[in-house]
């Protein structure tokens, strides 16, 4: 089984790697309070041991982790094969289960009961509700809520791959605004973005966002039939995942020369963005730093056009927490790495995006993303 | 936006259309002493009002459904173009959330609280949880296991669909036994696989399972390097999406002359597909019809070679309720649609699994699956 994350991992074994990982859960868990973690198919499954079931089933698949025994993933018996190949098999133990088993009793006995588990946030229902049911007296919390630090905060290799995948963004970003915009189509320009993040490495390209004109401003549009012309502004948002860590930057380019307000709404997202970025240090609350982007941009009276969170955290997913969103407490912590991208949105006319991935270090913010963030005219 | 659930439907206005499937939800689940709905995006959002949002993610979506109001639809505010152009759209009202709004209060204030509400099996833990801590006198139960009829029995226009599907499957059987066999990987069979399924008419194809040899004694095995040679037994087990609908079915080739064991093997499998297709009738319960095929197989001595329950059902996805395995008391009732697919696979030779998709009918089973099921020589 191809395992992304090892691809430049320090000199120890795979099995050495996850079971490290394992660990580290583990003691995180119980310093929250926490009784143990029920982890299912998703990132949090591929970043504690590496495995990825080939499709997420109503079969339930769980690694489940507790204090002082070694972990224990419970999976269909005919997916065994598969789990036994992943690459942190062998830090783990299995226990296989068959059509008509109970899987919820097999992992009930492992986990005891009594106490507050962490469930992967992306766990079905179908199988919370089968363990509250089969572990009445316990609780369970979302991990991201019960152990939040868990995946926000990266180590130095992490930070090393993320800066990977952005500096693979960036030559994506620079060499498609060499390409001709005017007369295309957008869902054109996206395949060009797609085609140039897998040729600088990436093995998945999670969206392609060509928003230009009208379309740029709704954040949510992705490409379509339009045909950009000249006088467009365009933004470009483009990411995915690069040796198993993720990428995500916005620029917003100008297809000929701009007019005055246009300029002058590309410098309020610049001077917003910036702002946001300088407000990054550890111990600044997440929104903090939404916060900050978002007074500059009021201040300037564009504050209803502003519709959306400064940033989300970025991993082995490009979308996952922290999020940079009014109401989240939670500190900044040296290892967390997020998106930095407020907007402007003028319904019916254009959007402006710009977004690069940020560390936060002791010392401050470190962008990962470094393409020039003045507005780019394109022909 | 696309609707295929309507390409061939009657003559009635989309919003008509899924205005009565959501009518015929809440009816069904008061009738089984619900309180309401809690439907996230999926395949139950998806057959109730035809919205698929783009990527599913910690931002809640979920559609709430309660007696005598119209449904609601929380969606976050930047989604809400989306959700506008669902075909079902004007049969729900919409309430669009922004980043720091709670949206579980939202939720929360329509659903009022207290009984038990049904929650999407693929509900999310994070969302499950909020709700839960939001309304913490109300109960919850997956909705498959609280309302198990509700997608499992097909009208007509789903059989219809259904059975489309299943002929467009049957015709890339025909066509992929006509290439050659012996001297290609298996990733080259399941490419033609793939494309024949497109040829016929999907738009998504789920799986191409091309399990030649020793390859094929594992129901798992997708298709790999391995290059097939004259005297193997080859598995091909395919199906996706047409026109919204799935499809599914296996037939074993063999490449050149079988052996003698060989032959009765694959007899042995396609008698107990016979006998489990003959057990389908309504008021037969979903385990029966596992224990016939089990019996055949039993009796023959390869019990502890058929390591898989007999079938799941299908719809609007390749692989749903109901479950034809032991321990399943559920009776089966007219419109039900699922496969019967027993196997026995032998550890290091070879496998042999015959599966047809079946309609339960007032007079039995009616196979949706109908190429020859005697053991077809390729070369």
């Amino acid at each position: 089984m191809r395992d992304p994350l090892r691809v430049y991992a320090a000199p120890m074994s795979d099995v050495e790697f996850y079971a490290a990982r394992m660990q580290r859960a583990v003691r995180a868990a119980a310093g929250a309070g926490l009784a143990g973690l029920v982890v299912t198919p998703g990132p949090d499954l591929v970043w504690l041991c590496g495995y990825a079931p080939p499709a997420e089933t109503e079969r339930l698949t769980a690694l489940l982790l507790v204090p002082d025994r070694k972990p224990l993933l419970v999976v269909p018996q005919l997916e065994r094969p598969d789990a036994e190949k992943a690459p942190g098999a062998g830090a783990f133990e299995l226990s296989g289960w068959t059509d008509g088993q109970d899987p919820y009793g097999l992992a009930a006995e492992f986990l005891a009961g009594g106490g507050r588990f962490g469930v992967s946030d992306n766990a079905w229902a179908l199988h919370l509700l089968a363990l509250q049911r089969t572990l009445p007296e316990s609780r369970y919390g979302a991990l991201t809520e019960a152990l939040p630090m868990l995946r926000a905060v990266k180590d130095a290799y992490e930070v090393d791959r993320l800066a990977a995948a952005g500096a693979a963004a960036d030559a994506t970003f620079e060499a498609v605004v060499e390409l001709p915009f005017a007369g295309r189509r957008e869902r054109e320009v996206a395949a060009d973005l797609a085609r140039l993040l897998r040729e600088h490495g990436h093995e998945q390209v999670d969206f392609t966002i060509v928003g230009s004109g009208p379309n740029g401003a709704n954040p949510h549009h992705e490409a379509g039939e339009r045909v950009i012309e000249d006088g467009d502004m365009v933004v470009l948002d483009f990411g995915g995942l690069k040796d198993g860590y993720g990428s995500d930057t916005t620029r917003t380019v100008h297809v000929g020369e701009p007019s005055a307000e246009e300029r002058k709404v590309h410098d309020l997202v610049r001077e917003a963005q910036q702002a946001a970025f300088e407000a990054v240090r550890p111990g600044a609350a997440c929104q903090d730093v939404d916060r900050v982007a978002r007074q500059v941009i009021r201040r300037a009276g564009y504050g209803e056009y502003f519709i959306h969170r400064t940033g989300h955290g970025i991993g082995v997913t490009t979308h996952e927490p922290p999020y940079l969103v009014e109401g989240e407490h939670l500190p900044l912590v040296p290892g967390m790495t997020f998106s930095i991208e407020p907007g402007v949105y003028l319904p019916g006319r254009f959007g402006v995006r710009i977004e690069d991935i940020v560390v936060c270090t002791e010392s401050g913010g470190r962008r990962l993303n470094n393409t020039e963030r003045e507005l780019r005219v394109v022909r």
